[in-house]
């Protein structure tokens, strides 16, 4: 698989604005959740903290690679806090949310998370079982974090067609790369493949099955 | 203390036998209790992956030794799913589950899990009251995980006899290390005694004090 | 920034006793909740040692310092069982603990521990932001550990002007140095702001504003 110098920067570029925007999105979130669960001012900068930096902080402990990415650059913190500050804000002045738009932006910061993750956890050498593991990992891992935060059963793991999404749009990819597409062509494959199957999953109600 | 190269090797592939056996018993019972607790199919994979791997996942993070080596072979995350679609074939056909067989199942990974939890901490050079914290890690740390994921305070903090098992099985196989006694000699007297303790508390019905 | 070898030796001796100190501290007020809450010896154990070493522990994870330093010596885990033996003590003779005495010796380690934190987080070379997150981290990481495995919400995260008081502590540090001053004083500045600032929440009864 060759890779130009400037084509691997580009790819570098998208998975940082990709990174910074997933987070902006997960951080409003989680911080909208501490503040329907009545935490202070802090538990609300904390929330927003872990639910958009969480998973991604979690794949690089796991893959050796620590100190975590978003904390070696100071603005994914502070990125975070102005989330914080923006979801306070929303909720003061009572702005009602629409369901569906907050949905789309979810599914985006979803597939930019399954999709950076995969590409990182490829890049650092591991195989493709656990690169598309780690690639679900960074997309719902913040998300679990939350949850347990806020002491109830990760939300993932009971119901809707969220984390199947996230996994497999990080198996498409690395398909899609096994089978010689370009690196960014994969990403963009397996990110489109993500954000569908999670749209069609909020659109047609999906759930996966249950036993017993 | 001296090994050859012969019996080092010898070890080795008892380690990973005993890791293969121990994950599999582990998988099972936890994407059991996923079912149990009303999961959906994506949980039950999650919880049959975590209450195997997760104690180790956390000792090789704390040893400093990431990526796990559980992530590090696929065969380990595919057994996994394997022990959780076995699970869900056993739910689905409402086979009666022999509560001793399984209860001795669960003592046999238990005492693997510690061995091996032990003999790779102490091969890591860590000193030995930490290697026998991590030997207990390795054997509870999955079901910690699986229960802080079902929202419920981990069942070996508040009842039966099953981390001390563990534990003591991993200070007796360290004694009997700094006795002198072959490594594989001692794996097997501390994998004994962890396994004969675990299935004497199981069918004496012991429980560890609580105070007040 | 200089600083000669023997105020650098002086440095670790206080961030040695320091540590030790204040994990003394916060073993027994774990032990003490996980009597409260009905767990078994083992368990009450475990929630000494998450209590008083979980925040550091994770920081040390998180800066790449696996092992953790606490792990490296046996007299961390050792001090957190006797803690947890004098907490039991304490219990079984219905010894009653005077409130503000106990909040004075909490708040002084959660000054102990954020000022330690944060100095080690700086000799890792990290970015100002997150030195100060892992000092708040190393001050209030093990509190939420203890509350997550007693399956309850993080009371850092919902009330108290604590969490808060070790952020603090940990910016005040930082900008003392950046301005200039010895690193012994910047954390004596640090280190008794935080102090300061929780003995007046508690004594205040000072609380974070809550949103809607």
């Amino acid at each position: 698989m060759q890779c130009s110098a400037s084509e691997s920067a580009g790819l570098a570029r998208v998975v940082l604005v990709a990174d910074l925007a997933g987070t902006f999105v997960f951080a409003i979130e989680g911080a909208l959740s501490a503040i329907h669960a009545g935490l202070d001012l802090l538990g609300i900068l904390v929330i927003a903290f872990v639910a958009s930096l969480g998973g991604g902080i979690a794949r690089d402990v796991l893959l050796g690679a620590a100190p975590p990415a978003s904390l070696r650059d100071p603005r994914y913190p502070l990125l975070t806090a102005m989330a914080a500050a923006v979801a306070i804000g929303l909720a003061l002045a009572h702005v009602p949310l629409p369901g569906l738009a907050l949905a789309t932006l979810d599914a985006a910061g979803l597939a930019l998370f399954a999709v950076a993750g995969t590409e990182k956890s490829l890049a650092h050498g591991v195989n493709a079982v656990t690169a598309a593991m780690f690639g679900m990992l960074t997309a719902v891992g913040g998300g679990m974090a939350r949850d347990i935060l806020l002491a109830q059963v990760p939300a993932v793991l009971r119901a809707d067609f969220y984390a199947t999404a996230a996994l497999a749009g990080a198996i498409i990819l690395i398909i899609a790369q096994r089978a010689g597409l370009p690196p960014r062509v994969a990403s963009i494959i397996g990110g489109a493949s993500c954000f569908a199957l999670r749209m069609a999953g909020v659109l047609g109600h999906w759930q996966l099955p249950r036993v017993g």
